[in-house]
């Protein structure tokens, strides 16, 4: 099974490059450091990864800007950083992914607590997570080849939560082994259109 | 009070129009045969609707276009359509109206029954009504004022189920009266960040 992780240099990446290299061969895609160049922000670039990489069982995406911010101080400009990274990027992986991926492959995007439980200064966060949510759950409806995509939805992680203590207090973070779990669910079972939400 | 009701041209606007008229002094407000002329998916025309409309205390939109089409077929530009439609010309109606509504105001947004139960040609529209879901949820956590932000996300509406028949197979319509029931607790109740599904 080979498998493209996009934002393996990340927290949640880098966890998932080494749980999912166990048993399968990872292709590390990201703006920097990876074994493949992609900017999910711009869609000449997802399609030119697809057209290089090739024979894909999977692709997870832990990556796409979105911008933390008060409500009443975030631009429109603001906004279309995560419009056109983790929502449309996301989409994107997904849209142009459908004629490359193997008969059977998986696509598994990520989001989090907050299109559900937000907090202050995440409308725009929240609002890109609860688009890719929606939008996982409606293209699932129309995958072709028993392509599957299914979304991992993770509150706040333990290797980050001391870093993001003051805008989720009280969140009860969640060991990286249950959030791997998420992803190793929505790559090895048959879900489809599903959101795991880890909390 | 003053209620001003984007789109209310339409099958639910036209009903709302109405509906508060009974009580309150409605402005409709839309790109064309309206009281005052705005396109919600231009932020300077959102703006200027604002300052050419004062004493406002409730915002009711039922407007924005949105892409219905096969996942395979949508282009990027046509998830722009709604992105820049539905999805952020509702968030710019709440974010610019911020300072010009009365103490005490409201906006209501409307999504649909695509955010949580899609049907296959809807990938575009379920991510913009999950977006603006979310977003309501967030935003509300930032009002200022005694403002309030909350959504209705009726299914099939009676008066349109003839027409949607094809698209929304075994999808119960709701009664006109049903959704109208949703805007007047927006309006006329005390919630913040509640999504009013009618289903």
């Amino acid at each position: 099974m080979k498998i493209v992780i996009i934002g393996a240099s990340g927290t949640i990446g880098s966890l998932l490059k080494e749980e999912f290299s166990k048993k399968a061969e990872v292709i590390s895609a990201g703006r920097t450091g990876a074994d493949i160049t992609v900017d999910i922000t711009d869609a000449a670039s997802i399609e030119a990864m697809y057209n290089a990489v090739t024979d894909i069982d999977a692709v997870i995406c832990v990556a796409g800007p979105a911008k933390f911010g008060a409500l009443s101080e975030l631009t429109e400009e603001d906004h279309f950083i995560g419009l056109r990274g983790k929502l449309l990027g996301q989409v994107n992986l997904v849209r142009l992914g459908l004629e490359h991926l193997n008969d059977g492959g998986s696509f598994t995007l990520t989001t989090g607590v907050l299109a559900d439980d937000p907090v202050p200064g995440s409308s725009s966060l929240a609002l890109v997570n609860g688009a890719v949510n929606s939008f996982a759950m409606a293209a699932a409806l129309e995958m072709p080849l028993g392509l599957r995509v299914n979304v991992v939805a993770p509150t706040v992680v333990a290797d980050a939560a001391e870093k993001y203590a003051d805008v989720f207090p009280g969140y009860d973070p969640v060991s990286m082994d249950r959030v791997a779990n998420g992803y190793l669910r929505a790559v090895y079972g048959k879900t489809n259109g599903r959101i795991f939400r880890i909390n």
